[in-house]
């Protein structure tokens, strides 16, 4: 079992020099990303995955040049050319190598880069709930792109680690947007509550799965509407959700405790309900 | 005289594979960057462009570890390795390079890139004026630090070639701010204005020098005092400010001439006192 990369369709070291200065990903964070998980050998949601890389790169103009088919054969090669059973497939394509100026280049192929790294557990944390940091959003207004250009996002979450808490839940305007590697969901009096859609905020793979599948298999009811930090402070339970903490409960923010300051019934119960379809899917 | 790089103290060939697959700017844009023009085979005011690289590194909280001597020597290199006599030099820090996590990773070394390429002249744009279009400013909220966060800047700079405009001027509620690559000024009255410096701005070289000493030299007043885009509809002239376009006369702002459509007096001295000083310093 070792990481590994992938480059223009061959597998290297994670060490070895693979990307050229004047690529745009390394002089302008100029492209987009993916993460998927693998548990037991098996991509997770990748067609979710690749549907977000495809709008990704719609809105930032890229020519998308690989099928669905390709995208998932490459995600298979570095799973068995890596041995890696539970890990995370990192994916990035820029908009390719040219000499350096701001407007789009012309006649550049898209320059796709993929990498494999086993994942740490988070089940304690997932077990206890984490703290959280409120913090004012000060990125850019596409973040429903998933862009690299994740300067906003690194800096909260700094603060985040500086301040010992997991994540940082961001501030806009007053409107709780979204944590800076994760969204937020809260719940008061049996609904859950969470950022609706719009240029503030990545519409998250786990997100749309607890939307989509989890909630309503449950009975629960979600309202995407935005709410105030001073609306949290009322919140029973709140959690984040993403591809790597997946359903990871937040039981303080700021020092302040959510609820009683204990993961509540009905975040265990949509951990759990994320858990069977990890298992139905993934085996 | 060719382009080159110049990557862990080698110079290497432009085309050549000199970044790891890990490394902060390639997948977070997680780094500065300055641009330095070389006239006459001499940098021009490159005192000022690493002094503002040290600060973007503080405020990112990425150690320098290159003095301001190593910084000249480095940018000598390039011009006397490359032959290049009229070009730009262009130098990037990135963090390091780690596995992928948000957060900054721990024992990293920064990671210095550097690249000279030839210029084009501007010298006919210089002289006839150019079109701007005003447009939203989408960037995040620290557009003071001179990162490698570029795709806000990129996307304005792409809708202003798509309209045929040389630049995209920018405005966020209400407030002109700056250039996607240059800072933006207008003169009403013989009076000079542009946006006070802000965590909403650049404070770019071009515009310091034209407020420290080429408008002090001439006389002229600067007022650094924010102005809507209603305001600039009355102004007599306008320009806009940096390393690689110098002093551009704005000549019509979203097709609306500015002042009489031509290149106004005031916008000349400033251009003609640009150019002695360029002489003065690089012979």
């Amino acid at each position: 079992m070792r990481s590994l990369g992938f480059v223009d369709g061959k597998i290297i070291d994670l060490s070895e020099n693979a990307v050229p200065l004047e690529d745009r990903g390394h002089q302008f964070g100029d492209g987009i990303y993916e993460v998927t998980r693998v548990y037991n050998g098996k991509c997770f949601a990748l067609d979710r995955h690749i549907e977000r890389a495809y709008r990704s790169l719609r809105e930032l103009k890229i020519p998308a040049v690989y099928t669905i088919e390709e995208f998932e054969e490459m995600h298979q090669l570095l799973i068995s050319e890596s041995g890696i059973q539970d890990g995370a497939i990192y994916l990035q394509i820029t908009r390719g190598v040219a000499p350096r100026a701001h407007g789009f280049p012309e006649n550049v192929v898209p320059r796709l880069t993929m990498s494999i790294r086993p994942s740490t557990s988070h089940s304690k944390l997932m077990e206890q709930g984490v703290k959280g940091l409120l913090i004012p959003d000060e990125r850019w207004l596409r973040c429903d792109i998933k862009s690299l250009n994740l300067l906003g996002n690194i800096l909260g979450k700094q603060r985040a680690k500086d301040a010992g808490c997991f994540e940082a839940v961001q501030i806009r305007d007053g409107i709780v947007t979204e944590g800076t590697s994760s969204n937020f969901f809260m719940i008061k009096d049996g609904l859950l509550w969470t950022h609706p859609v719009s240029n503030l905020i990545l519409k998250g793979v786990t997100r749309s799965i607890i939307i989509e599948e989890l909630a309503p298999a449950l009975g629960l009811t979600v309202l995407e509407k935005s709410f105030s930090p001073e609306f949290v402070q009322k919140a029973d339970e709140a959690f984040i959700s993403g591809t790597t903490s997946e359903i990871m409960p937040i039981i303080s923010l700021s020092s302040t405790l959510v609820g009683d300051g204990n993961v509540g019934p009905i975040t265990r119960k949509l951990q759990q309900a994320y858990q069977s379809m990890i298992a139905k899917q993934c085996g």
